[in-house]
């Protein structure tokens, strides 16, 4: 008896995962993690309101959730002050690159991003076969005008740009982005993720009308919304754009626990000034303790500081390795230069105590 | 400005969503159901253990669930006697669908299923280009004999089996399938959609080693488990099939309160018998409301009843209008001659008064 006959495209593909989770590290190492500040999640958590929608919501687990996400697409809508026709509610960010990927992305075209960028967009451009073009960081951010540059080079049908970026925390003032858009050549779109926009300055979000066929936007409530577990990301962007997602997505695919979280959290505003403060001083606190280990914490407009190891990939490696060793997860940037530099998300005092303690020892094993 | 440029395939798809919600039907008709008995969820709902578990699982909503569902695949495994290395956990069925789909057809590659099987489906092998060959329902049975007939000719990659069927309710005993499957076609894969399958009789599920290559079996918390919302079914496979989803799938997909909900639900097997036990009263329950109309139910091994309206698609679509137009929200088979029925969820014996009341109403304007 003979296998399943997979396509070519699966078949050049690598068997290997983006990311190994921290469970699994966990099972692994034989014990728990003392701290959990590897995958930028946001341990102080959601509005308790939204943890009071989906415990009720939980009574109504036996009907499916709404294809459209009515609701919770209409209350964002309001909130960003579009319309609902510009709004897409999709399974996290991760989700919705897929589908975006598998609209514009045929085997060979050409898809421009930076060099050691989100690793899970990268994923489904290979995963459809695109042909992705990588521009180096410039001073530890995303270098805006080179991706352009590389997009007419390449005839990119694609750019993603991160704002603020991940795994660096930098960021561009939403200006300077308006301003680089006037160069992007004809019939690229320009995707820009901001998963992390509501820890950045006010500004960080460059004003984009809902009639730019140019860009589209993302957005999740896995970070400042403190959801991740939920899968509850978002696009906005023009009505056509918005409306040819449904001709491939999993319409069904929304989890109506997670649709009823988001919507009572979305409400909760209040709470989300509270987790920026929050994760506010966490940054200043993890800045503290690099610098106490004679280390230079990157300015972050994130929930999480990249830490200068002040070496090389190789150092980085070895202090995460020696972090991960005594129980604190944290990640570090996987490409050259930025790997000097390791990953650490904002948490709670507790977990910085851990940090704090694990760090001076990581470092002096490391050399 | 122009737009962005989607693939040639992206262009070739129709605009048209596979199935209207019925909160959309509410919106339209401007009140909600008095019974939601369309779209074959299961009103009786999960086990309260596997609510409990949700609302638990609730503080952990900051954290991403675990990609590989690590602790419910191996529930799973131990649950069916397999490996965990051949159990896939996904976004329902609709998602893993999706997933298999792109696995394994390029444009232009010849699939099999039924005239008037499941819609969602053809929907997926369309979106990535397949060829759908479509056999005829035989005494509104799927023909499996001639399923396999035609993926000979037609050089099928993938043939779609559901059983019990939906929309009818039939089905064949596991058996059949089992020696149907020797006359299987060299490099075919046979998708056994098992959804409903809880509901049916003792060895209904043929007997099919997870070392056969030749058979994908699907399952699902969304029927007899009663979380449709929570958006989580499972594949069982070979070890290589299952993996080589792990190229593609959205990993950090799953929601993590799903997944806690899922793991309780499955544990509480005696909820499940209870629910089996009330399903099946609900399905005599309806028998008797088209017998008390002059309709013949068809014998259903699901959690729903297809009643033949005796007449054709005109017909049973008014019946169907005058249904929901009396608050009483059923569907219907979209292909002759099964649309000549329509098809009633089960219910509680309060929603199946709202049936009985509306029924004959119908009936009598339909005419």
């Amino acid at each position: 008896m003979t296998g399943p006959r997979y396509t070519k495209l699966i078949e050049s593909l690598p068997s290997s995962v983006p990311f190994v989770a921290p469970e699994q590290m966990e099972r692994q190492r034989g014990a728990p993690f003392l701290a959990r500040l590897g995958a930028n999640e946001n341990i102080f958590g959601p509005s308790p309101k939204a943890l009071e929608a989906i415990r009720q919501a939980a009574d109504n687990i036996w009907k499916y959730g709404e294809p459209d996400s009515h609701a919770l697409r209409h209350a964002l809508a309001a909130h960003h002050n579009v319309g609902p026709e510009n709004i897409l509610v999709g399974e996290g960010i991760d989700g919705l690159l897929g589908y975006l990927v598998r609209l514009l992305i045929s085997p060979g075209d050409p898809v421009v991003t930076s060099d050691g960028a989100y690793p899970t967009f990268n994923y489904h451009v290979s995963g459809y076969g695109g042909q992705l073009h990588k521009v180096p960081y410039k001073d530890d951010h995303e270098d805006i005008q080179a991706l352009i540059n590389k997009s007419k080079s390449a005839k990119a049908k694609l750019i993603y740009f991160a704002n603020p970026d991940n795994p660096m925390g930098t960021f561009y003032p939403g200006a300077d982005i308006t301003a680089a858009l006037s160069d992007l050549p004809e019939n690229c779109l320009f995707l820009l993720d901001e998963a992390y926009i509501e820890f950045a300055p006010e500004g960080t979000s460059p004003e984009i009308s809902t009639d730019d066929p140019r860009v589209i936007r993302m957005r999740t409530f896995s970070k400042a919304y403190g959801m991740a577990g939920a899968r509850v990301g978002y696009a906005i962007g023009t009505a056509d754009l918005i409306r040819s997602f449904d001709k491939i997505r999993n319409h069904f695919g929304m989890c109506l626990l997670s649709q009823a979280g988001a919507m009572a959290a979305l409400e909760d505003q209040e709470w989300i000034n509270q987790t920026i403060e929050k994760v506010s001083q966490s940054r200043t606190a993890i800045t503290d303790i690099a610098a106490q280990n004679g280390l230079t914490a990157l300015p972050s407009a994130a929930n999480f500081v990249t830490v200068d190891c002040g070496v090389d990939g190789d150092f980085a490696r070895k202090v995460l390795s020696g972090l991960i060793e005594q129980g604190v997860f944290v990640r570090m940037p996987f490409v050259a230069p930025q790997d000097r530099c390791i990953r650490i998300s904002c948490g709670r005092e507790a977990d910085l105590e851990h940090l704090a303690k694990a760090l001076p020892i990581a470092l002096e094993n490391a050399k």
